[in-house]
């Protein structure tokens, strides 16, 4: 698997124009080498000549950390009185077409720019990013599964199973992370609970506030399991639902479930966000659609391909994203509907089943 | 608060030449405004101009979050059609010595670079960390708080209460965790637990390896509570441990104190490094400390000042780091202790205060 990243990516390399990829912290790392760099200031980073073997400079502390493939690259640790980035600019030598992994840190590449001064720097989302947007069989079922365990989590959201009145959001939001954790998740990376005025704010931090009955509670959370990230939202209300909130709902499941259906192979990804924004126009809550319809989904919460105005990009079989949807009516209520969905070649896969209709949850 | 850090961070940037701090991700942002950004694929960054207003430029759906200060900065929100990158060159005008936030994203930099084509670049650690390093009395007794309830989880483990034989190290590491949320902590950064030959890895992950009876078990954990970090270290023996090991754990023991009582203002951050060095040299065991005595904390985890090395700074009254010697035999076992201090003018102090002898587990 490694071996064929690697030749996909030396090939991409090639027909982009870079010379040498520098990957730190981001999912590239790990995609290619099954590595994850500490999120520390001692440098982590694998300098991947595109005609060279790759070797992955790492501070000696954490080289006990590194399953090593010699067929994939080399270990250089080095020690506390040693310059990484000194390191890294030896090995990439007189090239001069560099590509850096997106989530460097900038104080890194300063200096490597320092030490490179005749470089020309791109990021490294470039070669990567459409390699990784296409998933294979085997990260579909992990995003499938890791999807599955948050439907399970928001089943008992809906069902009345979590409490809500009475308590702050953040004891909500904890269990919700707990929760995830109980059904397999390794890591929650979220968990926005974001009730009545508050459900208008869709990121949200859940905080002291104390749930009431007759509000709207917008819950979105997710997190990583077997290194492949969930993600979902469903909104509930605590309470009857005023009729103003039941006709916003049903403008938001129509939308959402249309743009769900629009998501078929070599559609535009804007596409898919107009046919959600259309309807959404339609009904009168145009302005209060405030975010893209989604995001791609895999190692990263967050990662391409994104379903927002001026991605012209197709869909292809194996891109995974989100398509989610919201209506926010600042000060007063909002709502959002969120699944996980796979492009697949016989027409759009939603990875999430939990219930999409309006529930009560008098708890 | 944020009036007189904001009228500190301006002096420095005149003195240190710089027209324009840009700061994103990172503790730099909160320390100052008190917001904190996503660390997500959607600029947010607060344009600061040294004689001029500043700007926080943030994605439209976030802005519910800030909690204003008009005293401080404005909002400039961008909705999901508008470039980020764009609006903040339009800020920064015909400014030209720029400073980014060290952890600021590559992809982020490497835009403004293209935009700003004539800007010279720097990390904003160097306006900022010298004003950070130096905690005033509030955030001193933020941190002893945090220490003090690290201490209550480093006491548990110390008094067996955790249970460690017969457990995966990442139920010990999850159970670490739980405790320190139930001391009152916001969140937990990392809980190490390295058994057996693990306990040789300084950074080792947590993984399924079942801890037995007769090993070193090195557990490294610490979060943030009320916006501040903790930090301890504590490492256990499962049974009676063998000479070599009450050997080397004497040592470490020793070396750690004196480290603790050589951190007197004024003294230079290496020289606090070279005493544990020294003891543990002298003892034979030099080869095997292989990582730096200490790192600073407060907002971040690892921040400045480093006992490192090379590092000539002398220690001011009000830097808070650890002191975390450590001695580590590959393949069969470690030992590591880390303590939290302050220096201050009447001597170090140390805010944990969990037993440092050798303890034997034998739940």
């Amino acid at each position: 698997m490694a071996t064929d990243r690697l030749d996909r990516v030396r090939r991409r390399m090639d027909e982009v124009g870079v010379d040498v990829l520098l990957l730190s912290l981001g999912a590239d790392l790990p995609w290619l080498t099954g590595y994850t760099a500490m999120p520390l200031e001692r440098l982590t980073m694998l300098v991947l000549p595109g005609d060279d073997d790759a070797t992955l400079v790492i501070p000696a502390l954490e080289a006990p950390r590194v399953a090593e493939r010699p067929d994939a690259f080399s270990l250089r640790p080095w020690d506390e009185l040693q310059d990484p980035v000194g390191i890294v600019a030896d090995l990439v030598g007189s090239a001069r077409r560099l590509a850096v992994s997106d989530r460097t840190w900038a104080t890194f590449l300063l200096g490597l720019q320092r030490a490179l001064p005749d470089a020309s720097w791109q990021a490294a989302s470039g070669v990567t990013s459409p390699l990784r947007a296409v998933k294979d069989a085997v990260e579909i079922e992990a995003l499938a599964a890791a999807s599955a365990a948050a439907d399970r989590v928001a089943g008992a959201l809906l069902a009345g199973d979590i409490p809500l009145i009475g308590r702050q959001e953040r004891d909500v939001s904890a269990e919700l992370g707990r929760r995830l954790r109980e059904e397999g998740h390794d890591q929650v990376n979220f968990a926005i609970v974001g009730s009545g005025p508050n459900s208008a704010s869709p990121h949200h931090h859940p905080g002291e506030r104390e749930i009431q009955a007759g509000e709207a509670v917008v819950c979105d959370f997710g997190g990583t399991m077997a290194g492949y990230c969930s993600d979902i939202t469903r909104t509930v209300f605590t309470g009857e639902p005023p009729r103003e909130f039941r006709d916003l709902y049903t403008v938001l499941e129509r939308a959402q479930a249309s743009a769900v259906a629009a998501a078929v192979t070599g559609t535009p990804c804007q596409d898919v966000d107009q046919v959600a924004r259309h309807i959404i126009d339609d009904a009168g809550f145009g302005a209060h659609f405030i975010h893209r319809t989604g995001h791609g989904i895999g190692l990263e919460e967050h990662e391409d391909p994104y379903l927002v105005g001026g991605n012209v990009e197709p869909l292809q079989a194996g891109h995974a994203f989100s398509v989610e949807p919201g209506i926010y009516l600042a000060g007063r209520f909002g709502a959002r509907i969120e699944d996980i969905v796979v492009a697949t070649s016989s027409g759009p896969r939603s990875l999430n089943s939990a219930d999409h209709g309006l529930h009560v949850v008098e708890a």
